[in-house]
């Protein structure tokens, strides 16, 4: 019982909100010989609070692949230099790259898993089908031509919604046995010269993104129909879906959590 | 005669417009011991073309200044590559670094010259005023605390337009002479945290929106009214203006020229 309160009372688990630009990582998670947005980010966090502290992710992402929310927590103990979370922001900032900030810091419930606790999470694509290419967009944006017909690309995309199996959109070398997903909104529109796919589901398989994004190029220009959509899902075969579309225009654009208020704590 | 007649049929005047993120150069113009947007123009130009053909800008920029749209000139003669217009900006791109582009290239009339007939010229400034940072804007906004109020800014805008002496607003160093000039229009609006300044003019003398940038930001942070931004545009003196505003925020946003249609050939 003392030891409970003690741990209750000396344990913080901080909710971080990230965003980087993904081009000179190999995604989040630490690996050898490369330099990974964890691992900058553990450095911030030991910088800022003292110590190494332990640093969970809400998902791997691929190399180049950029975030506009990413979801992670740091577990800081009694000896962590206590910053006020409305800070926590500013002066990890200051230890970050420039591609790389912390936007957003908050208190979590001990419970309280990036994974594990996580509903659902949204991605944008973001295509750019200008025939000459834009500085300001450089390695944010997959440049793709001739142009796309976005509505038919929209209409398509109608096909991915549902509680379905995915196996078509799953990198052929990825073991996940159960592919069943539930998408609950794709959908395709064009801003000026981009095209851009937002898709939101309570899950996402390997490189499943990316491959429905070249999935629905193809249907962008016109070498596919709706029809031969529905016919690659139902396949169930890798072999029958489009291209992996590259990372550069791919962005973890928001993930999903129940909202603190309605936790029912044990 | 023949003279003439054979130099207007093997000379060929070509407009380029051209965008680039200006992080990494010391401007337009060619300086020495520093990399400039020109020098990388040329180098493709020469690639392009086959041989080193004159370049002519519109305008210098300041070290880390970007431009959406930069108007250059190439005058290329017999010998050079013949390329279709319509065919240069991917040809040139592919010969220029990822933050420079060319965006768009025609024939320009034999006396078009992108300075000298210019009609004027609109700058976009960007202030970002979210109290943390966001990488997606990094060096592309000039980041600025406490909040604007950006209504009191465009309030004290209206000050700027018209037919002025605008002294108060030239870098101190700068020797030109005749200070006036006609600001069409001068605008403060916000986008989510970015505030932006959008100002046209018939000229701008030399840091002239950085330093009426500065001014405004003053007035965003309710130092400065809008009457004492009339009193500081009649004092003609630099000292009472404010701050310039760091490069990072500006772009060159437009340049002006009579329609090509309504050009009277002598």
């Amino acid at each position: 019982m003392h030891y409970e309160l003690k741990g209750r009372v000396d344990m913080k688990k901080i909710k971080l909100n990230i965003s980087y630009i993904g081009t000179a990582y190999c995604g989040w998670q630490v690996q050898p010989n490369a330099v990974s947005v964890q691992q900058r980010v553990q450095d911030a966090v030991e910088k800022t609070f003292g110590k190494r502290y332990p640093l969970t992710g809400c998902s791997r992402t691929d190399s180049g692949v950029h975030a506009r929310s990413f979801v992670c927590t740091v577990e800081l103990d009694e000896n962590a230099n206590n910053i006020p979370c409305e800070r926590i922001p500013l002066v990890m900032n200051r230890h970050l790259p420039t591609d790389i900030a912390v936007r957003q810091a908050e208190e979590a419930e001990d419970d309280f898993h990036p994974r594990y606790s996580c509903l659902g999470k949204a991605y944008e694509y973001v295509f750019y089908d200008s025939p000459v290419r834009d500085p300001f967009l450089e390695g944010r944006v997959a440049h793709i031509l001739p142009r796309l017909d976005e509505n038919a690309m929209n209409e398509a995309a109608t096909q991915i919604v549902g509680n379905q199996d995915f196996r078509s959109f799953m990198a052929s070398g990825s073991k996940i046995e159960d592919t069943v997903r539930t998408v609950y909104d794709c959908r395709v529109s064009r801003e000026g010269d981009m095209v851009k796919l937002y898709i939101s589901a309570d899950g996402f398989l390997y490189n499943m993104v990316r491959i429905i994004a070249g999935t629905l190029a193809e249907v962008g220009h016109h070498k596919r129909t709706k029809e031969e959509v529905r016919a690659t899902i139902d396949s169930r075969d890798r072999k029958n879906s489009g291209q992996t579309a590259p990372p550069e225009g791919l962005y973890l654009y928001e993930v999903f959590y129940r909202k603190e208020k309605e936790n029912e704590e044990g």
